[in-house]
């Protein structure tokens, strides 16, 4: 499947305009990780797929114009070539670009505010891997959780901005027990297929599809791996008794589901034993579970969504001992 | 006394079963920065006595689970053997198994998380290490501070995980001053010591006489910091108007000592000048007072403890200039 | 007007006492990175206006107090010579100094506050630069920062400490639209010149401009940054739909104004493009608004106030990508 890759490269020198498509391609590739114009193109399908049978183009439109804000941005700064041309500098301008659009009202201050962001996610992801670069991890989703936060929270206090789906900010309680019955088994596939899909935000079982399919082109292990991260966060998350619906719509599943991609199969050491990727990858994606519940409640008073945060933190936290290697870099 | 140290090590080398017991043992010892079997030893005595005066047992079982559930991931996770046998991949997961009981309600998934919080506070401890290390500082209580925080904040969204004794999540407001009484010297003294076993999460006087003893068995000097610590915290806490029955529950004093037997008795330079060494532990042992009040208003939203983390904050801060240069590590 | 220096110099030299004015003016004027006698004396000049207008003396009092204090730990830690005739131990301290008697009402235990927090800002300072020091950017107003807030924080704990003007704590909600009306000139022109004072803690037009007389002593390209990133930062908040009082009080402004002077005129590299170092200066200045809407926000449920806090976040992300190499120290 990769054999077109080189022929498509020597276009892409070429053409200037197919290396720009190209480089963006790669930047929705890098949200899962995947250094890969096709792995970008499929996950491109899912984003079109699920913003259609949602009815949210704003939110398509809000997540491209990022991506273009931040590659020009890249290109302005003169960042590193090979991180640009791996698109290095285009996934987290997307995800902010996504994310903003899926939490407030569209205006012409909301797409200043994509620009915006999408731009300060280049100078985010550039100040993270200076300072992540010293303990040798990647950057990962820190400059989109970061930057979006700062936007979003932002909105409470500038009349310009509307919240359209933002968490009401309220006291902390505990969850109704009631809250979380058992589950009859088409929501536990949902559950497991929405884990996938709202790595982008959407809760969509088509778009999870394809997202495993651009997963697939790019790296089998890691298919495989966000398959298992997924059924293991649903898993958990119902026997800590977390609210059904919650987990069934993929929002204890998403973060679990990167960490299990990162851990499991891009970032361990070439010669770990495989049993001790393993353990230490299904350990970490527990325990991102744990702190996907706990950020919930740590943001309930912001009145903002943890995005990907619980995944950095447990990554960054798995990745510092350096029992695995760092080989790749990305999302 | 620690003459018998020697065979002790060299049967420890002979017996496994022995060198288990050891590392255990250090593991214990390190909560107080003691790499020393029979420190261990007086502080699980202590432990042992604070569990049956308080009827608390769930608590002693918790904190043991947490160790070895620590130890065990240390040698899954091949680290570091050196620091293995000094019990430095212990002391956070101890911590652990005691904090979840002291707060939570005894069930069986209360014991799937005192054994999944044990071991991520191992990798929490490598990963801590990797960062503090490029600053020349100890991870001190760190992992076990993080990793406790998330696991508690995440029980108020997981139905299956009951708070017992967490604090009530409410609104910031200033402290009642009629809560500010002055003192008898009966609660003087309850209030010192309570602030020497607190730092096993204990409100008990004799458990606090034998933590002296086991600072004294590993070093006086940290035994006689360990005194000031408390009471220049109980005095400090008083002056300042803090709540009374927090001052003398050892609420206000148990990070303070920490501090003061980090920067007093641990990690200063050999060839500091006495008097700065002493200035400046009791500057930091102040400010730690301070720090834990801003601590205990920081987390009143979020219905969590501050745990040591004011200890390791004011630790860190008067470690990093490196006035004193790092000479031990642990808790 | 800086040919006067090589005497000034001389006689400091000459005479200890000249030498420790000199320090201390020199650390006012780090406040805005001014490393020169006389800027700190119209700083000075513009506090001393600031507590005559408001007749707010204590506040005064406070810096003065915070500055001594701190410039003695300073000399009694035996930090760095160079930095410590710089001025750079002396900034923080004067602001924490500062900071205190505007939030808190005067009492004894207020002016051992100030005295305590002048001296942590120093270790702070120390423990700060080991940190940035590594990722080459400098410790900007950080341990201000976090000096302040721990001691504003726990005053809510502490029944010796009264809060004067502390914002109310208070639940996260969004900003009524009404309060956000379109200005008038005058309004406008106060805002502009209130977001420089601000950075003193001082809502005043006079000492305003005798900010600018400092800062134009030290640096004329700082001063026009100055008036820049204050223009450029109320005309943004006003875009965006900030509270209008807020913005006319110079709350929006004061952390733009430092980022802008940090971006534009200090920290950029000498062979950096001038059309780059623009548009970045300018990017980190608007993006420093939205991060002073979001501090606001997220500040809200603890009853403290950002302080610089924006600024410093803002500057560090965008300082460390080292587009710009670090040039010079200071607040």
């Amino acid at each position: 499947m990769n054999a077109w890759l080189t022929p498509w490269n020597d276009a892409c020198c070429r053409m200037p305009a197919l290396r720009l498509l190209d480089v963006h391609l790669r930047g929705i590739g890098q949200v899962m990780f995947q250094n890969h114009p096709l792995s970008g193109l499929l996950f491109l399908a899912a984003l079109v797929w699920g913003a259609a049978a949602a009815d949210a183009w704003p939110v398509l439109f809000g997540g491209l114009l990022g991506l273009v804000a931040g590659t020009l941005t890249a290109y302005g700064l003169r960042a590193d070539r090979a991180n640009l041309a791996a698109g290095l500098y285009g996934y987290n301008a997307l995800l902010v670009g996504l994310a903003l659009p899926t939490f407030l009202e569209p205006s012409a201050l909301l797409w200043f505010y994509v620009v915006l962001g999408g731009a300060v996610s280049v100078v985010g992801t550039l100040g993270t891997a200076q300072v992540t670069g010293v303990f040798r991890v990647a950057a990962l989703t820190f400059p989109f959780v970061l930057v979006t936060w700062l936007l979003l929270l932002a909105t409470y206090g500038f009349a310009g901005l509307q919240g359209a789906a933002l968490p009401y900010a309220s006291a902390v309680a505990p969850v109704d027990p009631a809250a979380t019955n058992l589950l009859d088994p088409a929501a536990f596939v949902g559950g497991v297929l929405q884990s996938i899909s709202q790595v982008f935000l959407k809760g969509d079982a088509i778009s999870a599809l394809l997202l495993l399919a651009g997963l697939a082109v790019g790296s089998v292990a890691a298919a495989v791996w966000g398959v298992v991260g997924a059924l293991l966060a649903v898993v958990t998350a119902h026997a800590l008794g977390a609210e059904s619906d919650l987990v069934s719509a993929g929002l204890f599943g998403f973060s679990p589901v990167l960490t299990a991609i990162a851990l499991g199969a891009v970032f361990h050491a070439a010669d770990a034993p495989r049993l001790q990727v393993i353990g230490y990858a299904l350990l970490g994606t527990v325990f991102t579970v744990v702190a996907q519940g706990a950020l919930n409640v740590l943001l309930t008073p912001f009145g903002i969504p943890t995005l990907t945060a619980p995944f950095v933190l447990v990554t960054w936290l798995f990745l510092l001992p350096r029992l695995s290697a760092p080989q790749a870099d990305g999302g």
